[in-house]
């Protein structure tokens, strides 16, 4: 056998460089307005290709959104399981969140867009495969956290809710971060100085002092 | 001089009808997806009023969220003059935000659309008349916490982010309290519990332990 070269790249080879190209500009634009023809334009493979995999556009933007949550169940399931401090698994969970969405700079927009701008179906799925086991992972780690004496009973639900906005908002708000702080873009300091800030103020309010 | 009965209200009362119409309207369809036909209807006036006094319903919902921010502004500004204990003060000021996007539920979604979902000039009149006035006074309290040796020094800027995202989420992120929490919308006691818990999680943060 020989390998051939072949005009059609292999089906999940396509899929991925599809997805790939999606992020690509949703990164650059800043925004989730593309269209078909500039996926095919910058993946180089032909639009209907979307339709084939995914269905449509926002088919493949869920693709999007359940492969990086999987990436991000992923490692926080492995780090809830560490046998280390619970407050050494908080930090973990907020520097991992924080870097996510600066990883991923379009995937803070896109779960807005899913969760609270599109209709019920979308919500409830993103809530089902990310909202859901993130914030069951965080009441294990609250647990543990009082179980070995560190935490404060803490209401994980209300929790959930805070923590979130907190890590979220400096990617959501950015138009404020230019306007406010004459900063252009979020770099590298910025992340560490916002992981640094935010874990300090959630260790204060959660550890027992 | 008598009374005289007119079918021409006032100008200021038709703006204010006008623009109550609006919140209703917002806040029992959860969205901003109102005509001009809408707000005719609810408030009994014609909706050319709309044009004549606002320009368009963009520039209605400018009026309102110029309103609210107003308002809160005052509130806000009367705090931090007042002669009591920073701590007092940054309590005060984070229930402030939760009880004033609990009893206006539409201000989330609209300064959410203003700041993120617009174009720039939206954005930058928002930040100007509601997002830099919140910060300077922000920054006031913190350094008041600072300089009575109430709190620990903190990064400002980093702070209004966190701040804001933690006590917005609870109302941003609704279809995830239906999913997650089984609850259905966010009641008083709800209000009472998100208070109680950001509070003590943000004062652990910033006060000196």
């Amino acid at each position: 056998m020989v390998n051939r070269e072949s005009s059609q790249p292999p089906r999940t080879d396509a899929k991925a460089r599809l997805c790939a190209a999606a992020r690509e500009l949703m990164t650059e634009r800043e925004s989730m307005e593309f269209s078909l023809a500039d996926i095919a334009a910058r993946s180089g493979l032909n639009s209907a290709l979307v339709k084939y995999h995914f269905g449509s556009k926002d088919g493949l933007l869920r693709a999007i959104v359940e492969e990086d949550a999987a990436q991000a169940l992923g490692e926080l399931g492995k780090l809830v399981a560490r046998d280390i401090p619970a407050s050494a698994k908080m930090r973990a969970h907020i520097a991992g969140i924080i870097n996510t969405y600066f990883r991923h700079p379009y995937l803070n927009r896109l779960l807005h867009q899913l969760l609270n701008e599109r209709g019920a179906d979308d919500a409830a799925e993103v809530t089902r495969i990310f909202v859901e086991p993130v914030a069951r992972y965080q009441k294990m780690i609250l647990d543990d956290g009082v179980a070995k004496g560190e935490f404060k009973p803490v209401d994980a639900a209300m929790f959930h809710f805070a923590l979130g906005g907190a890590c979220d908002q400096l990617f959501h708000a950015r138009s404020s971060l230019r306007a406010v702080f004459g900063l252009d873009r979020i770099d590298d300091d910025m992340r560490k100085r916002y992981v640094a800030h935010v874990t300090e103020l959630v260790m204060g309010g959660v550890e027992r002092r």
